[in-house]
């Protein structure tokens, strides 16, 4: 059954070598008081953010800057930007990085124009109502921020990671694949376990349909041959190009139209690890994925996942239970094989607040009945528990 | 090689059942004079016609409309809707209706805005520097014009059919699949044809990529299963639905990210047959590609071929070569199973003004050398020579 759908993807999407240049144009008569959101060291060393300063002096622009944006980005690092767009009444914020600093922009740019604590507009308190305008320049394949309309943030106090959520879709979006090839391996394919696991969280619902069933296919079949060349030969930029555009439709809507809605479960149980634990997101979706997938495989949804095996994969053997197995197994052989973890016993995590996450995701999330197979708090704590 | 590409896709998409209650918000504050611009009876049988009136009135707007625009839209149906334009100072344009409608309505649009005669910006003597706000209703899975920048303009009295581009993109689009469960058979095979020939003209190019490799796949494996259900069976909605969600993106960039570019060989071509004979866009591509694609098959270029007909025909056995050409035999018996011609002299045409046909693709887009293989005044010949 094709349901109805919307789609919006309107950031403009400027993507290959060079297109930095283009940066002064794409923000030319949008403001000149810019906040500029960076995280650590690697676009320093790179002279990229040399090269963006310079850009900006050459417009005209101000520049305040929000440095230091960690992976898993805090909500104390963006109410940090939040004041600095009110004391020197920014006109727009331009973000340079992996996705957690597009994330963090994006909450500032929502937070900017919001009177309060920006944190209500995470939990869901108050709507994102309006945001500064928001440009990007990505070096990550990964979150595919740089192209969709929310953000995931982070509450050290209160030990949460929700998204952030309300139209926040960038203007413009560079996307220079040769930024990405410092990106080092673990990084690298920890990226790769995220663009995946935004498809699969797409992909495994009750119903889909031709069209988005080969969207999906084709982001995945790109990643699956093309992370193990990035991991091996870091500086290849034909596997980083491929990463790189297919990591930008992980999250813009394209990959789902038509298809049932799924609560994003292994989104849901990763973001309380990272928020307990600060892992890496991606290595944690790759310890969670198979899992997830190990309890809702039955009888019903074999047919899926053999249908994956065979497009991703190319299993093409046996009878469809054999295959969707083979699917799931060949799912984790992949992870481990770009260099991924494959246990939570990796991270030195221990069951200890299993119930408490599984508590936190039916508090903030419901108790993803919607997904594949109905988890439920059971279903939540099975998941984890297998991942141990 | 993965190429630099932009992608901008603007158009808010609403796509379902009964999403034309949503006009009446997507047009608010968008302006009160509006020219409505329709084709033939079909919407106004159906009721759409004055379910948009009914629409238009609850906003208080004033209509104006352009109606009888004819497929192959011509120059003078532009005009015509270029002067309400100027004498009722028309504040924004909606369409309902298929690709001609909507292309007509653009080129209206933009031609509101310019001082001049509007074939000056169909014919390139003038750019498109401007353009009303566009809205449309899609009555038609075929040009995919609802999500795309451009449209087709015919000129009689040149005998010419060219492209008008420069950012004419809808800003909302309403695509009810119901709308087209009443299209006829031919037309809807027509439709099919169109779609299929939009993502032949980025797939087979000299250079692809996985990514775009497989969204291109997803787009045809969902035309070549849907079409003849929808042929048969016109009322099946799921099928009707899946035509016209894939039909969307065949000319919106999506389809040709990182690919090299091609000139559109069969549109090129048959945009000449329509021009001098007025047949039917799709009908005409479903004759010329098969032989275009006979023209291009070549050592260097089976392996894609093969590709193709795995990806869409599941065509698995026997030598590249072998496989190659069991792919563009199945391509036209595609298109004989679905009701479509697969010789030119079905529509009474002989080779009487090839010459001058050939001599016009030289003189508007070149030699097509750029093609998947060069093909120059004596390719476009044998092309149309081997459809007769």
């Amino acid at each position: 059954m094709m349901q109805s759908f919307d789609l919006y993807m309107p950031t403009r999407l400027l993507f290959g070598k060079g297109r930095i240049a283009e940066l002064g144009p794409a923000i030319r008569n949008r403001g000149k008081k810019v906040l500029f959101v960076t995280g650590g060291n690697s676009i320093r060393r790179s002279g990229l953010h040399d090269r963006i300063l310079g850009i900006l002096a050459d417009e005209g622009c101000s520049v305040a800057e929000l440095a230091g944006v960690t992976p898993n980005p805090d909500i104390s690092q963006v109410r940090r930007g939040v004041e600095i767009c009110r004391a020197e009444r920014i006109d727009l914020v331009l973000a340079a990085g992996g996705g957690s600093v597009l994330d963090a922009a994006k909450a500032v740019a929502a937070g900017a124009l919001y009177p309060g604590d920006p944190w209500d507009l995470v939990s869901g308190k108050a709507p994102v109502q309006g945001h500064l305008p928001i440009f990007t320049v990505i070096t990550l394949a990964a979150t595919g921020s740089e192209f969709d309309d929310g953000g995931v943030i982070s509450n050290a106090e209160t030990r949460e990671k929700l998204v952030i959520e309300g139209g926040l879709i960038p203007e413009v979006s560079i996307a220079d694949p040769e930024y990405t090839l410092t990106v080092p391996p673990f990084q690298t394919a920890a990226g790769a376990a995220d663009i995946l696991s935004h498809v699969f969280e797409q992909y495994f619902v009750r119903e889909g349909n031709t069209l988005s069933d080969g969207f999906c296919e084709a982001v995945m079949r790109t990643v699956v041959r093309n992370a193990p060349v990035a991991v091996a030969d870091p500086g290849n930029y034909e596997a980083r190009a491929e990463l790189l555009a297919a990591s930008s439709f992980g999250c813009c809507g394209l990959l789902s139209i038509g298809r049932t809605r799924s609560p994003w479960p292994c989104h849901a149980i990763e973001h309380e690890l990272s928020a307990w634990y600060g892992i890496t997101h991606g290595a944690g979706l790759a310890v969670i994925t198979p899992a997830w997938m190990r309890l809702s495989l039955t009888r019903e949804t074999a047919a899926r996942f053999a249908r994956y095996g065979e497009a991703v994969f190319g299993i093409r053997e046996g009878s469809v239970e054999k295959r969707a197995g083979e699917s799931i197994r060949r799912t984790g052989e992949f992870f481990r094989s770009i260099g991924l973890p494959s246990r939570l016993s990796e991270f030195g995590i221990t069951d200890e607040h299993f119930g408490e996450m599984a508590d936190h995701v039916l508090a903030t999330r419901g108790d993803l009945h919607d997904a594949f197979v109905p988890l439920g708090r059971e279903g939540i704590l099975r998941v984890l528990r297998d991942s141990l």
